[in-house]
């Protein structure tokens, strides 16, 4: 199958022969030290201030979501939420189970953040900040530097969730004071799903060393306390953490985070030029590299998923809910190629042949 | 590396090969097909009631301990917690954390439960009990058949985290009234670490359904509704749960969940039998076919773990804390033979020839 969904994405074969490994014991110092190298990888890729942490949690992106809510906010906070689709309400879930105080900034579906929207809530008492900078479920990737500087003048701590984003579309700690980055290990860093990562500003690790969380598995303060050793507290997914350390090694022989944005941005390029001619518009008035968003014009959304993955062997992104019928995305992370994107492309012109778009 | 450690254990080469495969989107009724009928095998396995369900976490043994700690108890109940070594311990912290009213009975280090100990609890207004059926930290396996019989005469809700003694001792539902068995992906499954599983009774799914869980990651309650159709709220480790199904489907195929602790019993017997003339004792009064846990009279443990990795190639399983010079593991699970079990003699006879023990 090829597999154009938003993860879990097609991993290279470097990453697949290392799930074909064994498992190794993982309290050892070749482990410790494996995590060690991962976690300065991390932080170099996303320009960590230094005396940043990273913590690897094994658990879905949802886990590390929830695990900062826990961690890094209190009842003493008032947080405004970025809410324009499913991962922005759950954020607004996640407070209220949690009882920090919030308000949530409803946007339009499909809609960027704006200046004139984020103006109405200056000097209104908030303490942080929370945005799923893609929000993956409809595609729209907000505007980070708008966000960050609305952040900086309020004195806002800023958390960005960029699991679908990071190696995606720029990601950078220092250059935009974000206190909290989460990402996955599904993303684009193209591993098997089961890992998320979250990386913390110094500002973030005291906030996480001043709060009491009240769940063991999701404590950050034990995560980081055994992480300083390159442990976890808890089994890991050892054998994703060691295809996470390799894909971050060879991110960095390859050039960086900025080659390896710039190879997601040329297969996004190349896939929207190439269905300008079928019946499709493309939904979100900002893009992420990640993905594209799309509204079929003469069919349904959840018909055409079934057929490509039935009749041709490709999978795209289907949408659930609301916008099921309305709205599929098609990925443009993992271990993809322009002959990828032809292939998916002569797809949905057979398709359209056939008179099925 | 030859791996007598107690997960993660070495898995077969056909939980390997999907190891290398790509992982498959999830979002499809082939996956949901494949979740219904692990979930269906578990539940043979186990022997469990009627309407029993099954949960499949993306995370460690603790996640599940703890997401059965706030499903299924709350400040109404007061429960028994057998606390003879670490992980008995972990139960106590997470009582204590989510406020659930519990008494420990700590015993002895290497101690079994007796009938006169649970006797003193009788009649005190209990309503359940939580025990690691193998305390995989000191390796002693409890009478499950004592605790049961005291659980039925005083009506308790029985847990039984058997994380490291499911397909390696004899768990079973019905015969024993547990209400829930708590596992994982890297013991005795022998698949890579990442998922651990929760088999709840009727009885528990009911507790699940009238509780409301202060955790949106470990929400039982939705897990167990996604579970209807076969698929987890969040992004799980999709390879995991393959291979999962895979091994399952495997115990089935040679001969069910007998034969699968037949072939672990043999490997543990077959070890305990060769070891008879070197200078170990078998600390434990009560052993589990999972692991065999050694007191080395003439050298430190930890001494002879990082021996035999560094000099032979052989992992097996250190103790920390107060225990790690005086105790090592070997562990009888995974991918194991009568051969390594050989190799891991003649490694240790020659340490002896060679007056490192």
């Amino acid at each position: 199958m090829l597999n154009f969904t938003i993860g879990p994405v097609m991993s290279n074969d470097k990453v697949r022969e290392i799930g074909s490994e064994q498992v190794p014991y993982f309290r050892t110092p070749e482990f410790s030290e494996l995590m060690l190298e991962s976690e300065e990888l991390m932080k170099k890729l996303l320009n960590a201030p230094e005396n940043s942490r990273c913590a690897f949690i094994t658990g879905s992106g949802t886990a590390s979501m929830e695990a900062v809510v826990m961690n890094v906010f209190t009842s003493d906070d008032k947080i405004l939420i970025v809410n324009g689709g499913g991962f922005g309400e759950r954020f607004v879930e996640l407070c209220k189970l949690h009882e920090i105080p919030y308000e949530s900034i409803d946007l339009e579906v499909n809609k960027d953040i704006a200046e004139d929207i984020l103006k109405q809530y200056e000097n209104k008492g908030f303490t942080g900040f929370l945005v799923n900078i893609h929000e993956t479920s409809t595609g729209v990737h907000y505007n980070l530097d708008l966000i960050s500087e609305f952040c900086r003048k309020n004195n806002l701590f800023l958390v960005v969730d960029a699991i679908s984003s990071f190696l995606a579309d720029e990601v950078d700690m220092s250059k935009n004071d974000i206190d909290v980055v989460i990402t996955g290990s599904q993303k684009a860093l193209a591993c098997p799903p089961g890992v998320s990562i979250i990386a913390l500003s110094p500002k973030a690790v005291e906030r996480v060393e001043e709060n009491t969380c009240k769940s063991m598995y999701l404590d950050l303060k034990n995560a980081l306390k055994n992480g300083e050793r390159g442990q976890t507290p808890f089994t890991p997914a050892v054998a994703i953490l060691i295809q996470i350390n390799a894909r971050l090694n060879e991110i960095f022989d390859n050039g960086g985070v900025g080659s390896e944005i710039e190879k997601v941005a040329e297969i996004a390029d190349n896939f929207r030029s190439q269905i300008k001619d079928l019946p499709f518009e493309i939904t979100s008035e900002s893009l992420s590299n990640a993905v594209t968003p799309l509204h079929p014009t003469t069919a349904s959304a959840e018909d055409i998923f079934h057929i490509l993955k039935d009749e041709y062997g490709i999978w795209i992104c289907p949408n659930g809910g609301e916008f099921k019928d309305t709205l599929f995305r098609v990925g443009h992370i993992g271990d993809l190629t322009i002959e990828d994107n032809n292939r998916l492309i002569e797809a949905l012109k057979d398709m359209q042949k056939r008179n099925l778009i």
